[in-house]
């Protein structure tokens, strides 16, 4: 038996039977960013993107990427983003043809232009929304009908947390076992939360030093602490999953900065030491507490960079925002406008 | 069987046959302050204030703590810290006296004069060399003449990294593994290093809400990535030493940074969390790591604070203090001024 590939696994099996060829010629597809409450931290397997974990994230609303494809008589992909045609050896369009290599034919060229409605610098333009939408935007070219589950485990092989960026609401990305990550899916929780308020705060916009997909490799490998992160992450999804269910805000507040101060944890004892905070981000965690103190329900949590995303309740909107003035505040329960 | 207490252990057993009243009007003792190099971090047991893993320091020559003891004709017992009488229901009054009442007969009235010699607010003012230097004073005192192995066990039972502060030079305190803590105690390393420096960086003198002792017990309760903690400071000790014995500086700092930053990544993970550090550490610790880039040996090592303590060797020194004007460089290994 052939050792299987991420390209003969989506071609085989994820589209088998379905056409490799498009069947337009354009296609517009937009995905939500994502903010995981239980985070994604620690692959198993590198090839396929499979996490050690499952995680939980809710979406952005419109705050996300818009991706327009076109079929072009050109010798290779064009790939725009945010208007700026970007360099063919950047390891943003590596990557990206890269994955379209998983399904599509050569000879086959695409124009792609991406156009992100997320906040510069806040550590959310990152390949989640890009690759969420880039795997809507295909099964729309190549007239695939793939369920969105499915989508999820194609958007997966190019970003591991762009497995959440294909709903809106929360959603769940099952770690799964199979050794091809078919298993490896996310999908929509049911459950509404219309008070919830994610609040952006940039801190800083300085570019990091190190990657997620490096920082995350380092951890694993020189972090002792780490050992123990798949149970704690396990058992913060399980009650974060609950908070959920019950509407229970505090305790969603507090598992999901927990959770995200063990993973910033785990880092720390990385070797070199991995340290995404900058003085300004402590500054703010050390408001976040210190309102805490004084009985504001406000909690935070942090991905691989700089900036704080705030989580509190619609009902404190008004009092957070004399706090953190520059806040941008995210309804993830909005209508779309 | 009676259930052993420190009192009974202390009375009984470390100064089988010794008195207890003491047989001098005065002594005077002095303790040098210590830096783990691999850091105590949780206790297996409170009572007599055992730890959860060995640790090895190095103490700080002429900085430190000085004591003198006088029999009064009073009452209670008289402390005063730096010339200051302090208050009786202090909680540093109560603890010393709760530790004189260890061995000290009833009736018997000490006046306590204890006198820092180490930067304020540097996070080294902590009990360490003050219970070192009572251990040494009340050995003189009463006229015990115990070996200083023995007199690091009476000095844990005052505040656990004392017993590490009755040396100068590199010192290591064994776990021990005896429920009445008779093998937790230190000894001295033989080995010398002269070149090595330790600079102490005051970056903030803000009073730290939450005191070791209480950090370490929210740790070891709350902070599930804690678990992984005594195999790693366990392996970090033994590293530790042996680039002691290798004279090995960038093995020594490694590890030593490595050790402190996974402690503090333990804190952490604790909920609610525990981050000693104030955004000016991190501006420091960003510092240290730019230097080291540069190709600077550099390293730090922090405690349950937010100051640093820079470890380099004496070559560097100057260069050091132009990048820390106001760093203050000691040498362990100095003769004795």
């Amino acid at each position: 038996m052939t050792a299987i590939t991420p390209a003969l696994w989506v071609q085989e099996e994820l589209l088998a039977g379905r056409s490799l060829q498009p069947t337009q010629e354009q296609a517009t597809a937009y995905a939500p960013a994502n903010i995981a409450l239980s985070k994604y931290w620690g692959k198993r397997e590198s090839q396929f993107n499979l996490p050690l974990t499952g995680s939980l994230s809710v979406s952005l609303a419109n705050h996300g990427t818009h991706t327009q494809l076109s079929l072009i008589d050109a010798a290779d992909h064009q790939v725009y983003l945010n208007g700026v045609e970007q360099a063919g050896e950047s390891a943003f369009v590596v990557q990206l043809k890269a994955w379209l290599s998983l399904f599509l034919p050569t000879g086959i060229s695409l124009r792609i232009e991406t156009r992100n409605t997320i906040p510069t610098a806040a550590g959310l333009a990152s390949s989640a929304s890009g690759y969420g939408a880039l795997a809507l935007a295909c099964n729309e070219l190549c007239g695939w009908q793939l369920d969105y589950t499915s989508l999820s485990a194609l958007a997966r092989l190019g970003s591991g947390s762009a497995s959440r960026s294909l709903w809106h609401g929360f959603v769940k990305w099952q770690a799964g076992e199979a050794a091809n990550g078919h298993d490896s899916v996310a999908y929509v929780l049911p459950e509404r939360w219309p008070q919830l308020r994610v609040g952006i705060l940039t801190v800083s916009d300085a570019k990091k030093a190190v990657s997620s997909r490096e920082g995350m490799g380092r951890t694993v490998q020189t972090s002792a602490l780490f050992k123990q992160w798949p149970a704690q992450a396990a058992s913060d999804m399980q009650h974060i999953e609950q908070a959920i269910m019950e509407n229970d805000f505090v305790a969603l507040g507090q598992r999901a900065e927990h959770n995200a101060m063990s993973m910033h944890a785990t880092m720390q004892a990385a070797w070199p030491p991995l340290v995404y905070w900058q003085p300004e981000s402590l500054a703010a965690m050390q408001q976040v507490w210190e309102l805490r103190q004084q009985g504001l329900e406000v909690y935070f949590t942090m991905d691989a960079g700089p900036n704080l995303k705030l989580l509190f309740e619609a009902a404190n909107t008004a009092t957070i925002l004399q706090h953190f003035p520059t806040l941008e505040v995210i309804q993830p329960f909005a209508d779309p406008s």
